[in-house]
């Protein structure tokens, strides 16, 4: 069997001037670092300004499930694939984050023949984006506890401060934390903790911002806790926001690398989907649109958290109008939504495939709620039956939309084509009438409760009284025309990850609500969010190692 | 006044592959980072191997004052001055660490018109290297943690475990810390702390090692803690020395850039100078001796303890043979060295300066003692009188050593041709006949105590018996063939800072000692060594921001 890594050390890679060149960009427009990865530049970006941009199209899934989707692989394979049809498309997807690789092996971008490249150093340092938007982060914590130490001028209270630290690892033993002991000398003591990297406020700040100015405002606007009277303390009213930009300034910049095929991949920043918005970087996103006919990108997790945070963060805040959507299923998938548990999942079982539709259907129904045209982009595993085809194939066509069966994995581009010449026709015609599913103006609570029934199908939200009044008096500062990030588990409508296919009726549970106000958005977590992964008992760290060629062992 | 930083910013730059030909090097041997970094691929390394050495040159100091000695600058005219005198010279330097750049302003790489370049780059992520062992050094540690939480099968002592982690930041706060509250979901509670990157074993590892398998294996024995039996446990046991490598297979490779008269220079590591040997890559070092007629090297802090660690630690390791020393030293340093305050340096002071000279005096013995011919460039500040420059000349004379007057700061490598003619007079003649202070076979004890007699000029050094009976185990345990790295303040032949000049007839305390298998060396400490620093009151960070143009503000 041929794995993804072997695929991917085959790759022929063209040196990354000649990728940029197929975007206009000169080798002065680029930072390189290496052969096989660049930054664009900013003065680069800045010339795009005012250019006409090209069809976005998003790639999402139904509701994740073990059996696995394929989502960044159809999204490789689909710019593959309209590159092949004779469009200029760009892909956009999220950085991974080191730290994982080193507990469960995966991380890689893409599959099979739709990857893109160099796929060992993007699940490692890459261009150190990460890194520096830790250092940024841990840079306003060592700030906010110089300030207690030095007389604490602005009366922050030190059980108030919500700013903690972030690593980019799997550490359990750093989650809850007691900083500042030891004597005088080294402050004041408290509790803190930290979280993994992706969790930063000022990794969704990054992958916001439009541009350096932008970024400083939203990262001076960071709350980093409370006074005692309950006033709010921000990045600003400590003066590290021009200091956090500083190093910030390079990461900024989106990555450009290459897929299998040679076409252009621009690969920036990686939120979190749950209490982030989960997408990669607008500058990334907006600089691709603008120097190619079609740009393909994903967001994260199933539709209902991922695509909804896309349209109505993402989007709503960069002005970006999607030309369509593309919903990724498989057979596999599809069985296990309809009951099928995975041991199963190799027998033929259309009737299965026919229940797990559901899934599939409710997504349809809230993409089109977007006023996106949909297709779905059937991602083609060697045991799928021509009867279970078939059963999604009629279920699409009952509810008007295509399915597409595309074999990107094993025959790369060229195995899309009909999906790519699907999402042309989509876009040309016109037929996309995005608009957001609820006005800025709308009172965060019934944004949440919004969000909950129309895209989750509860019957509604519930919070403690708390939680509400919360709500209002951010309100009362201003912050009320923010969206909302909700953060529930990515394995079912409802706040349960065990209940697949379409459940509807069902009660969201707000638990906590948080204010970002340098992300812009605030934040409703329902249920357990976990911010700090912990490793496994065998992590993949322990078989990690180069072989005798230098080649990494155990990552993938 | 022409800053440094407005220096550096109207060098004229060549582009990174050509300063990389002047190595011999082709496009295809360097890593590009932007337009004018670069790594040396492994692949270009290992092509070296078995090529004739060039002359290793030392650049030390007299005992830091906050007059100022320009050792950096100096490392840097003298490269110039040795290129323009027709000889092939590069420089080889440490890296900055970030960290300390947000609390006060500095950290340049030389300064006036003898610098390297791009000077921000380097003192902010530059390529990465220091990331790459902060997450090496973090991941060993959540291997710990881990280990403790999925049954701790190997027994460690919770209580005795010494690896803890780091972050590239002056953060009090976290010095002292307590991890794993929160309950079990979060593994063990335990006392812990964080160091600054440049003080991690893993930092001086790097350095030392010489290609990725020495690498690994030297991360691999690293001790990590003790069992409730008091039996070392090692990152080899956790098997964390394989991914440790992975993470740092870019880092090893050495980085290049340039000075402002495009000279090459590599920079790379940058261990701390008391903790550890404080001395940039044996890998870059090597290899720009094999590339080079002539290679200028510093050592940290002045020559008692800088230049002692490079030779003892680094030379006696790599078995590298260094051709000269030079002795860096101010008219504004020795009148410091011979009592005035900083406040009164303006007035020329010949008598201070003479009186001062005794601490020049003592370095250049104990360079001698190594079998090293020396010559002294004094470094001209404008204010320097004829007769202060004098007072200098007499001296030297007096003990057989030149004192060359070298202009560099103000005139770049045409100001340090005189002393390059001086160097290489030195080296041509074969005058080196290069030893350790002591050789390998000597117990751990009589080491330090020799250091301390013959280099500090103490009558002894004391130490608690449990220090000594620590050491006896060590050495019982097969370690006692290796190196001491005495950390002691850097402003004294003495452990107290204010006793400048050439004191002799006091005493050491060692106050602990510690082993780092790893790097290979046992840490003798005597005094205070700080290892996390923390901001000041007003932080250089407060003022760091982007001007209108993008360009940096307030790091210099």
């Amino acid at each position: 069997m041929t794995t993804d890594l072997a695929i991917a050390r085959q790759a022929r890679k063209l040196p990354i001037p000649e990728i940029a060149a197929r975007l206009g960009l000169t080798p002065e427009d680029i930072l390189p670092y290496g052969h096989d990865k660049a930054k664009i530049t900013r003065q680069a970006l800045a010339a795009l300004e005012g250019r006409p941009m090209g069809h976005l199209v998003l790639v999402t899934a139904i509701n994740p499930t073990p059996a696995g989707e394929g989502k960044t692989t159809t999204t490789v394979g689909l710019g593959d694939a309209l590159n092949r049809v004779g469009k200029r498309a760009t892909i956009c997807i999220r950085e991974a984050s080191l730290g994982p690789n080193f507990g469960m092996k995966g991380g890689a971008a893409g599959g099979g023949r739709a990857q893109i490249v160099p796929m060992e150093e993007m699940n490692l340092h890459f261009t150190g984006d990460f890194h520096a938007i830790t250092a940024a982060h841990n840079l306003l914590a060592a700030m906010i506890d110089n300030h207690l130490y030095w007389g604490n001028a602005l009366g922050i209270d030190s059980r108030r401060i919500t700013w903690r630290r972030v690593m980019d690892m799997n550490d359990r033993a750093l989650r809850d934390t007691v900083v500042g002991l030891g004597g005088p000398s080294n402050g004041f003591v408290r509790q803190s903790g930290f979280d993994i990297t992706v969790a930063s406020e000022v990794m969704a700040i990054l992958c916001l911002a439009t541009g350096l100015d932008d970024l400083q405002a939203r990262l001076g606007r960071i709350v980093i806790g409370y006074t005692a009277d309950r006033q709010p303390v921000t990045a600003r009213d400590l003066g590290a926001d021009g200091a956090m930009t500083v190093l910030l300034k390079e990461a900024l910049q989106p990555n450009l690398v290459q897929t299998l095929e040679n076409n252009p991949a621009l690969v920036h920043g990686g939120p979190f989907a749950n209490i982030a918005h989960g997408c990669n970087s607008v500058i990334a996103t907006v600089a691709a649109l603008r120097m190619s006919d079609y740009v393909v990108t994903e967001a994260g997790f199933g539709a209902d958290l991922g695509a909804e945070k896309f349209l109505d963060i993402k989007c709503r805040m960069a002005g970006l109008r999607p030309a369509a959507a593309v919903l990724v299923a498989t057979i596999r998938a599809l069985k296990m939504n309809g009951g099928v548990e995975k041991a199963d999942l190799a027998a033929a079982n259309p009737g299965a495939v026919r229940r797990g539709c559901a899934n599939l259907g409710r997504h349809i129904e809230n993409l089109r709620g977007f006023g996106l045209p949909v297709v779905v982009a059937l991602n083609h595993f060697e045991g799928d039956s021509d009867d279970e085809i078939a059963a999604v194939q009629g279920f699409c066509t009952e509810h008007g939309v295509k399915a597409v069966l595309a074999r990107h994995w094993a025959e790369g581009g060229a195995g899309a084509e009909d999906l790519a010449r699907e999402v042309v026709a989509m876009a040309e015609a016109g037929r996309a009438d995005f608009h957001t599913l609820y006005p800025d103006a709308m009172p965060l609570w019934q944004k949440i409760e919004t969000v909950c029934t129309r895209i989750y199908r509860a019957s509604h939200a519930e919070a403690a009284p708390g939680i509400r009044q919360q709500l209002e008096a951010w309100e009362a500062a201003g912050h009320g025309a923010m969206p909302v990030c909700i953060a529930k588990t990515q394995y079912s409508f409802t706040t349960d990850p065990a209940r697949r296919g379409a459940p509807e009726g069902h009660v969201i549970p707000v638990r906590e609500v948080r204010l970002n106000v340098g992300a812009g958005f605030v934040v409703a977590i329902c249920g357990e969010i976990m911010t700090m992964p912990g490793l496994p008992r065998h992590p993949a760290a322990e078989t990690i190692r180069l072989d005798a060629d230098g080649q990494i062992e155990g990552l993938f």
